[in-house]
């Protein structure tokens, strides 16, 4: 008894991950919603046997869908969003255009006006770790940008329990592979730019800071934030410095803070001090994986924290997401 | 006293690396010419110290430039071609505009009209290990395509030397990095779609056979040719298999042949039988490097030949062909 | 209800896919046999969760296991069947040591003696699409090499239906990524001797070859076969070119031949003629994909082959095979 | 008129890189010194056309050699610099031998006793924008490291000039290519353990450490170090974060510091503010890159400093130091 789901956007990566991830997902079955014209790959006569139907809010009520995701960008969720919400079918967009509360906040980081001020109020965050209680009755789930993922998962906790000298400031070296940047065409991102290449981008300013701010609840004075393209598909690793405060003195004192607050969640995984995750630790899988670095002389620490940008950074999480509001279980179709 | 030479497109990888080979030439001094907007690589400060200056005949001819290197698409070869040569200024092409001798092979490789018909009839083709007494006195120099010159320098030889059991067919499978395909946006050769993937494409006919049938002698039923498409940035390794004629008996016999043909030649290297090249062997360097693998059982013959697709196939061969244009020695800024 | 199966070699690479595949498959238990030390990689605070035993038939008879797949070297295959087997246990070997069917032909290739010859006499060879009516009674399935998986699944329908002029000769250009070689240190394998290279090796003599030729009833001075070595972790793709019987006229001649002997495999998938197969089609997925091109003038054809090695090239092909050994549907874990 | 110069260490990254440049260089000759017996990659028959010789103090003064690159590891070149000091020969040391100043020191981050002191004592310290004028005279040159290169070039003129809060701390959050490993067998840096991967390694305990502080003046307490491993073959990128001191304002603040420092060192470039350098810009060449973004609100600023490892972290700043050495013009032989 699958329950039909569609996406919109398949084409694209986190699209066609949101695919791979459903078609094995033993509760749900993925439609395709046709939305615009773009490259299909080469497909094998008889294709991947999924339903693709034209979409419309009319075809979409039609196959009775319990919810769509938007794979699409900012503009194009905001379009789709409303009708859908209006025909009872609820929503988890994978884009920016819901993630930052309020319109202000919205037009100062992606220099453009916000079409849907109440949907973008009535938004639910859904990063499951930190939200939960508020996803499974939400019409409308914001899922989390990929780099904030991972950083909030790592800063959060220590935040929270004081660890952090924050007047020293948090630096957050953030890496992510070209998926990232979506599929198109592009020649920042085609293969001979980006190969042997390793570049530096939105340095001090890139449009998923404020997320982090939001969830974590650091200013912007504490927070500093450089993007950068490692010549990989997917995945990404954050290597975030700051200075603990005086009640830290061992590498361990921040694990048992990990341990206190994520003993209970299934996709995030601590590492021994010592041992630090790398970004194939988590390639394909839902996971959030960090590693700690201490040094008690100078009180000098390092969190290393990984996600595969696709997965745990898009298309896994919305599917944690859709499970929530759904009422299956958590991890379905995700382990 | 370094002479002038214009490049137009010198942003392609062709063109940049026509920059490279010629910034160290002690004889020449590369002009950049500006023909079309397109997107610069941010620069340092002070830039790369060359000349710039915008396209025009004016321009050319008042910079005293002695030849134009074209790195340009076919189309915009044959625009610009004749009003150089009327200037009275060299061309060297790097295009498949003037390769193919005649208005009808072009119009069904390319798929359109010649527009150059004379200019098609007068170039000279520029592979001087089989062309040389002709280039010193060419107004055009129809530079050869990558993959031809690695076939052509590796089969040629053999087929003159009558090595090969012509009836049995030669299989050329050639392989090259992705800069082959020019430097542009385009999903096809966007990071994400390249990485971690291999594919073939134009197999079986591909615009490159007609120059190895023209300059080999072989005809369309001898010569069987697949391109594909390595996930590096440049370099090209051809395995190219064939059935000995009677005649050979050992691999020794194959490489006597090349040994004879090559052994004045500057840019040709021989490996021991049982050594084979690889790409990397000949990385940034203008060398054509031939390994020979040999069953006497079944006659049954391998040659593999490798060359880095921008130098040998492209922008060195172009720099061996005006050096001789301009009768400075040949492997000058080559070695 | 799952029934436990031990991996002996799970810090391989093909052993890293059999516990990949197993942790997902509903009704097996992977059990990891520590059979010899070597470099685990950083796990996270309570590991994979799976069974780790040390190596012995005791301990495997005691965990009950229904049988053991060897993800080993094959001088560590024969040393651990025949133990395995006395103790009732089935056992799926991933090597070379049972897939040539003769002492001296394993002799002649893998240039030892084989210390198993009645072993190598029993042992069924695993490639389901034509051997799979003897796999379910097997006591020993010997996992054919993944080279030989993806030429035997291009070649040996068009052998059967006649469809090759055999004696102008099948040549199989073979490439593989670098997973291949298997998980150990090596110059040879090392990234920066890979990476940005392109490399043939074995030409003409890869101890693959006696597999196709076994398989398929060509005989030596009939099939032409070189490997080659792609810069990515995993994949293969074969470029396959013959020339047709007169029988054959066009490209669907070919596809109708493969459409009537493959319409009932789930693993093998068809393209349009036209459609060519990459090796991102295959990746993490047990498929053999195939694409034609066919030139009617002069009856060349290319077939292009594709598979993921270390899926149906070994992890996913054996789990085909140990679902037909249990009893299990044949696709379980699979798609 | 070529100077010999010899090279222990040829089959080596560093020592290829050498080979490469110097090749190319007017004014000296090559020679490869056999020490130890490795693999050597295939090569063409003729070879590269260089003398080799064995090693030994007695060949190196019948070659005549002016000098001596020692491109070995740190134990072999404290073994190796004494003999041929001592037979008057100029060394260049590419290895971490002779570059910490104390023995104490060097037992500290390399682990072992230093077992010359006196040379240690004497070595003079090859980072020619800092300390050129002790090397034209020296013995004994100390190549610097890779990172500490790109590092002290970015940080030192900016602690020189107070525009640093150094309380605040710096951050250096520096990536690799993998030739910084070293060319041998070892599981980590293998193909398909780096690629499609980033890791972190030596967080805040890398033996490049102690060089930045020497050589900058920074202590232990206001300098942290992060080392990554990106899948390219060559090429550093830091991304180094700090707080501006009260007295800067803009990036051009900082670029106007660099510039002064700068203005005529023929190898370090400056990017106008937002701009910025990454890794390819410096490919094979010998020059440091360095970019700058500064936010005038909280006084973050990050600079961006980019380097090839092998040549202006190795070999080019070996050749550079050599020219200084012998009395030749600095850039011959690297632009």
């Amino acid at each position: 008894m699958s329950v039909p789901v569609g996406i919109v956007g398949f084409r694209g990566y986190s699209g066609a991950e949101l695919v791979r991830i459903l078609s094995r997902h033993p509760g749900i079955e993925p439609v395709l919603l046709e939305h615009r014209e773009s490259e299909d790959r080469p497909r094998p006569l008889g294709g991947n046997g999924l339903r693709r139907i034209a979409y419309s809010i009319e075809n979409a009520s039609a196959a009775g869908l319990a919810a769509v995701l938007l794979a699409t960008p900012p503009e194009a969720s905001m379009d789709l969003a409303l009708g859908l919400l209006e025909a009872g079918i609820k929503v988890i967009d994978l884009s920016g255009a819901f993630r930052l509360g309020t319109v202000e906040n919205y037009k100062r980081w992606y220099k453009e006006e916000h079409t849907q001020p109440e949907l973008l109020a009535e938004a639910v965050y859904g990063l499951p770790e930190f939200c939960r209680s508020r996803i499974p009755s939400a019409r409308l789930i914001s899922n989390p940008g990929c780099y904030p993922t991972a950083a909030n998962l790592a800063i959060k906790p220590l935040i929270e329990a004081g660890a952090i000298a924050r007047s020293c400031g948090i630096v957050c070296d953030a890496k992510s592979g070209v998926s990232g940047a979506g599929r198109k065409a592009s020649l920042k991102t085609s293969f001979c730019e980006v190969a042997d290449n390793f570049s530096a981008y939105s340095i001090l300013d890139h449009r998923h800071v404020p997320e982090v701010l939001r969830t974590s609840g650091l200013d912007e004075a504490e927070f500093c934030f450089t993007a950068q393209l490692i010549p990989i598909p997917r995945g990404i690793l954050e290597t975030i410095y700051f200075r603990s405060s005086e009640s830290i003195s061992s590498a361990d004192d921040l694990l048992k803070i990990y341990e206190k607050r994520y003993s209970e969640e299934p996709f995030v995984r601590l590492y021994s001090p010592g041992q630090i995750p790398d970004v194939a630790a988590v390639s394909y899988q839902n996971f959030c994986d960090l590693g700690i670095k201490f040094d008690p002389r100078t009180r000098r620490a390092v969190v290393v924290s990984v996600i595969d940008n696709l997965v745990k950074g898009a298309a896994g999480q919305a599917v944690q997401n859709l499970n929530l509001a759904l009422g299956i279980s958590e991890t379905t179709g995700l382990l």
